[in-house]
Order: structure tokens, then C-alpha cells, then sequence
């Protein structure tokens, strides 16, 4: 099937897809928690007709089957959970089309239109000729995407399976980018993280007699003065890392001394060992401060150095001759890569991978907010460009029969991934 | 009348006072808001037959005249405001005989305690035979001592109406001395403070880029950094002074950047000039970090340097005389200045004043817990030892006729006292 096809195939099926995108988007549902869209996307396979397994805390994976002339299987992502924040009613240039009717939880990263253009590419493989498709194809409506970790139980499934992937694509909408363009980036292209929440336990007391007190706030200054030199005493300078101090609480009266003051954070990197450094010299720097200021420390949420999305070299070629085949070489557009984490690092290291970003910019609309932003508003003509590159990179990639990449994926299973991670097992939410 | 005699009076005003002091105890209302506990006073007062007036927002004033052979008069203070805190069942020996009914107000600073000691010597007083009191006893029952500042709108009356007031007298419970003993200390005996509410804006952003926005807290480390300068580098070492930063709140997850972020704290002090150096290098440091670090600062509360207590030395004297003529040498013991604030302040700079601390510990009733505490519990039995202090001082003072103490008091009006301190005219709560 050739590219101007699967342009055509991917516009006429824009009415759906954008139909669903509004009904997620109205209907959001925040991380691990997303019952009823997991509902909506189960009934939209089964109305496609195709096989699917509900994996529980992890995700809805369907399943389309080749003319069985290639043994290559392929698996497509798309997230599907929505943040715990409220909608902004307008973007830059008025009202939005539509808002989350949820106050607790709204789309504002786009994760509604990654399933409805899934979705809508679902609905064209269903449908295509016999002998168009060479091997499997894989569809992941994964959950939890933000921070709730359910790729976890995605891998749990897939390794208990032993599922064959060959290689696994996703995309990310981009609000740098206008409609009808793409970033397609070989090596890193999300972040590593090292995330923390530590509370640091000193004594109460009138804020008359600190003398009689530990204000934990004395400990706190001195581990941020301390942190200020790590990158450039212990990280090479090559190495691409940074880091913030998202929150800090502490007391509640200007004459009380406070006993407890918690703090949060995240460091990105590309390199794990820059990550790891960093986090043992975090560590270091707090367990020594306390010993010195005499607190007790807690490390509440202590996790990482995480893995950060790197697109294979091949794959990356692969979905660029895809796009570029049907959009010409000037749908390409340059970007500094990002620093925020994405769970589709877990499926890279398993996989020769490849995440596109999918521009959706348009400023005389007025969607040019950033992602996560509450303002965040994306133009759906965006989406049969999705759709079509979800389409393309499975013909071009089965193009050639049983194409293999050479790859070294993670060794071990998701458990000595999460070990690796010093992240905990996903909270569950599912009635088991 | 004797020692022996005001020592009999008030311990058989006891029983009254006790109840007072539990009824209060248990309708514990906020500072500045104390409704029904004005109303309740009165309405004492009323029963015993005393002239009065209600000041708005400020308090009760009573008015007992002399048998006019002196001009003299002087001023009993008693405050009855509660914090803004739950107060805990229990003291360290168990369940304490009663406690607040209000969850948001309870008495652990002892308010309830003065008010019902002073209202119990109003009561002697009032019956005093003929001849017995020379001049004029003015009872003020003071509101908002915590914080809410509502002695400006009782010296606003005062200074209004022109009122003669040549001496003041109060005392607070101190958990650290046992029943039956007193602390009077000449010259300072509470703090001068200055309280701050500062906020520093920079600006917000995801948390992979902190080189895009302008996280507040690396501003907020320098601030403290220099703040731990300004002790030894500026304010002479016999100059007592401290501080505490009682909160400091900042953003709400580790992957954004904050945008803001607010702290607290207070100084203390005897030498307002040393308050005065702490309140200005506080300020350059705040100014020049906000400078350098690209921020704005928002002072929402700068006051002070406050007024401290500063007991008269005469009228300490009298106080000491007054009640080891009752109780022996022995009643008097010492203990560390107080650091505390106390609104007394404000009429130990006008008149020769005298603020005493009343023991109401007692360690196998488990009645050991410090002021602020929510297991502050107090001593009953102390209050017929307060009630026979107030008479006392009276007596003692009065014994001289037209007994003047030289004295510089400050020269401005109330007014200016706040432009001084810098501290705005206080809310207001009655409905005018």
C-alpha cells in the first residue's frame, strides 16, 4: 500500500478519531486510575472486531494478525490516562473546543489523542486488504503513563507471555511544532530521572529559643549549598544533567519552630551513570548534613536513576523514510530534545524503538501552551497526520520480511528493571 | 488591711475564681474575637456593681474609686484571649479537670486564669471597707493580647478620654515555677520582637528546565546564607538577640518549578536598637538576594522593632515587697528571661509598670507543659495567690499617698507607636 493511500485512508478517518479524542478529553480519568476510559477502548476493539487482553493495572493490548509472510511483530503505543489537575477553559486565542468535565483531572498532555489516533489507525490494519500486513501488529493502550508506573504490568505480561516484539513506535504530541510537521531524533530522546521526596526530622520548639529547638531548615540550606556543587565537581561536563527543587514545606507559625520539613525533586540526564552519581552524592550530602545538624532523615519517595527513552538508530530511519515518503522532507523539523521522562524508556531498552513527536502547534488558534500546562490545547487536524505515520512506520517496517535490528536490549526481567530503579511495584487499583 | 488578711480574702475568692477560670476555660474564644467572653465579663462585673465600658475591639475597662485621700491610680491588666489551637486532653499526668469545648480556641497560654484571678480581686475590692483603697483601681480585661493588638484601641480610649495612670500591674502564668512562688526581675522581662511574612516571586516552569524559569528557593538559600551573618557581624554580643523562620512553603510537585515561595519568622530582642539593626540588614539582604537572583519581594508582614516589657525598678520593688510581706522571702525565685512578646509592652512604655510571673506548676498533677503547648494544663490552687498579688500591689503602692514614680514614659500618641513598630492598625471584629 502506498503513502498517498495511507494519507487518504488517515483523513477520512479523522471524523472518528477526532470524535473520540473529545469524548477522552471530556471524560478524562487521571493516572492508574482510568476505569471507564479503559471501558470506552475496550468496546471501540470489540466493535473493530479484534482480539484483545484487558491486562489489569497495565493496559488494553489487542492484537492484529499478518498474512504470516514475515515472523515480525511490531508494537504500537498509545497512553491513555489523563493528569490530576483542572482545565483551563481557553488556549491563547479563546475557548477551547472542549474541557475535561472531571475538575480533578484533565488531558493536558495529549495522551486523548495518542488513543483516538491509535484507535483510528486500529480501525484502518482492521480493514486492510488481505497480504497488506506481513507480520503481527501489537496495540498498547497503556495506563499510568505519568508516574503511575503500569508499564510495569504491561512487561509483566508481555515477558510472562513471552511475547515476540521486533520493535515497538509511539508518539508524542509536540506544542513547539506546527500541524503537519515531525521530530524524529536518533539517540536520547526523554530523560532519565532521579526523584525524591525526603523529610527531614529535627525538634520543635518557641520560636524564641531555637537554641532549645532544631529548626530542620538549617539542615535543609546546608544540603542545597552542598548539592550546588555536584554537577561540576562529580559529573562530566559532557554529560547533559539538571535538576529541581519542586517543593518545600515546612512550619506553620513564624514563632514556632517547625519539627519536620519535607522536600521534593527531580534530576533529568541522558547518561544513568550521571543520574547515579548524582543521586549518591544527594544522598550523601543529606545523610551527612543530618549527621551534622543532628535530624533524622526519611526518604519517602527515593527512586532512579530511571531509564531514559533512546530511539534506536534504525528504527528512528525508519519512521523518518515513512513520514518523509508521505509528507516530503520538509515535515522534519528540528527541536532541542526534551528533558521530561516518558514510560515508552521502558519498552526502549526491552526493543529497537522509535517516539516521534507529532507537531500540533497553531498559534492563530491560539494552541501554543506548553504540555501540562492548564491552557494546553492541541489543533485536531493533527491527528490523521498521527494516524498516518502509525500506519506507515508498520508498512515500512514489514517491507522488509522478518527485518531484524540488531539490538541489546535490558537482560534481565521488568523486576531487576525496577530493582535497577529503586522504584517500588506499582500501586494497583484494579479489583483483582 | 494586712498581708495576712488579703492572703484569707483571697483564698476564700477562690471557689469563685476556679469557676470562672473553667467556665472561660471551656468557651475558649480566638484572639480579637472573644464575643461572649466580653460579654460574660461584663456581666460579672455587672453583679458586682462596678462601672465599666466596653471598648471596642479593645477590651473591658472597670473603674473602682478610692476613698480620694490620693490622686494615685493604677491599672490591673488581665488579658482573655485564647490561641487559635486544639487543645489536648490531657496534661502529663492524665486528664486534665476540663478542657476546651472549641476546637479552633483554647487557653494554653493561661488567659483564662488572669481574667478569672483579676475578676476574683475585683470582687474583694469592691467590698473593701471604707478608707481602705486611696485612689482609683482601673480593671482592664484585654482582648487580642495574642497577636491581634488590640491594646491600641484601649490606649486610643485612654489617650482619648485624658486618663491618669500612674502605675500598671499584671502577671502571667509560668509553668516553670511551682505554686505558691512568683518571678519579678527589674528592667526587661519579654522580648521586643520584629515579625516577617515575606514572599519572593520568580518564575514557574517544568522541572527539567530550571534554566528557563527562576526557582525562588535558590533566592530564599542566599537570604539565609547572609542572615546567619548579621548576629555576630553587626550586633554587639551583649546585645541578646535570636530569630526563628517558622515556615517557608513552596511549590507543590517535584517536576515543576515553583514560582513562588513564602516564609515566615520573628526576631527577638531587649534593645530595640538591635531589633532595629536585625529588621534593617534583614531587609538589604532580602532586597540585594532578590536583586541578583531576579525576583520581586512582597513584604506582607515586616513590624518592629517592637516594644519590649521593661519593668519599673520601683514598681518591681513594690510588686517583690508586696508579696513577701505576704508569702516570706522564699516566694520570689528566679528563672531566665522570658523571649515571649507581650502586648504589656505597650503600657510598660508609657507608665511605670510591673509585670510579674505567677508559679502554676505542679509536677505529680502532671501540670508541667510550657505556654503554647496543647498539654498545657495549670495549678488551680496558684490562684488564690494571684488574686492576693493584685491587692497587694495595690495596698502597697497606695500606702504612700500620691506615691509618683519618676519615670520617662514615651512621648507620642498611640499612633505613633504603631508608626514606630511599624505594624498596622489592628483589624477589627466589633460590628461598629
Amino acid at each position: 500500500m502506498k503513502g498517498v493511500d495511507l494519507v487518504r485512508l488517515s483523513r477520512e478517518m479523522s471524523g472518528y478519531a477526532v470524535d473520540v479524542r473529545r469524548y477522552l478529553h471530556v471524560h478524562a480519568e487521571p493516572t492508574s486510575r482510568e476505569f471507564e476510559t479503559v471501558r470506552f477502548i475496550r468496546c471501540e476493539l470489540e466493535k473493530i472486531g479484534l482480539k484483545y487482553v484487558n491486562i489489569p493495572d497495565g493496559g488494553v493490548l489487542a492484537e492484529i494478525d499478518g498474512d504470516g509472510s514475515s515472523h515480525s511483530s511490531i508494537l504500537l503505543r498509545a497512553d491513555c490516562d489523563a493528569l490530576e489537575m483542572t482545565e483551563a477553559p481557553d488556549n491563547a486565542a479563546g475557548k477551547k473546543i472542549c474541557i475535561s468535565s472531571n475538575p480533578n483531572a484533565a488531558h493536558m498532555c495529549g495522551h486523548d489523542s495518542h488513543t483516538a489516533i491509535l484507535l483510528g489507525a486500529a480501525r484502518i490494519l482492521a480493514k486492510m486488504p488481505p497480504n497488506s500486513i506481513r507480520g503481527k501488529v501489537y496495540l498498547l493502550f497503556e495506563r499510568g503513563e505519568e508516574g503511575g508506573n503500569c508499564i510495569y504490568y504491561v512487561m509483566k505480561y508481555i515477558q510472562l507471555h513471552k511475547l515476540r516484539i521486533d520493535s515497538c513506535f509511539a508518539l508524542h504530541v509536540e506544542p513547539d511544532l506546527p500541524v503537519g510537521t515531525f521530530w524524529i531524533r536518533e539517540g536520547p530522546a526523554n530523560a532519565g530521572n532521579v526523584n525524591f521526596e525526603i523529610r527531614l526530622y529535627g525538634k520543635g520548639g518557641h520560636g524564641s529559643r531555637p537554641d532549645l529547638a532544631n529548626n530542620p531548615l538549617d539542615c535543609f540550606v546546608a544540603v542545597l549549598n552542598q548539592l550546588k556543587d555536584v554537577r561540576y565537581k562529580y559529573i562530566a561536563p559532557n554529560d547533559l544533567i539538571t535538576y529541581n527543587i519542586g517543593s518545600v514545606h515546612c512550619g506553620t507559625r513564624r514563632n514556632i519552630v517547625p519539627d519536620m520539613l519535607e522536600f521534593s525533586g527531580t534530576a533529568r540526564f541522558y547518561n544513568v551513570e550521571a543520574g547515579g552519581i548524582f543521586k549518591k552524592k544527594l544522598r550523601d550530602i543529606v545523610d551527612k548534613c543530618a549527621d551534622f545538624y543532628d535530624c533524622v532523615v526519611e526518604y519517602r519517595v527515593f527512586s532512579g536513576p530511571g531509564l531514559s527513552v533512546v530511539n534506536n538508530r534504525e528504527a528512528a530511519r525508519i519512521a523518518a523514510d515513512a513520514v518523509t515518503e508521505m509528507y516530503g522532507n520538509g515535515c522534519l523539523k528540528d527541536l532541542p530534545i526534551s528533558l521530561g521522562s516518558e514510560s515508552f524508556a521502558m519498552l526502549s531498552n526491552y526493543y529497537p524503538s522509535v517516539m516521534i513527536r507529532l507537531g500540533v502547534r497553531n498559534e492563530e488558534r491560539g494552541m501554543t501552551a506548553g504540555l501540562h500546562s492548564s491552557h494546553f490545547d492541541l489543533d485536531e487536524d493533527a491527528i490523521p497526520y498521527g494516524i498516518s505515520a502509525h500506519l506507515a512506520y508498520v508498512m515500512k517496517y514489514m517491507s522488509v520480511a522478518d527485518r531484524a535490528i540488531p539490538f541489546e536490549g535490558f537482560a534481565g526481567d521488568v523486576d531487576a528493571v525496577l530493582k535497577l530503579t529503586n522504584r517500588p511495584v506499582p500501586k494497583r487499583y484494579d479489583t483483582m
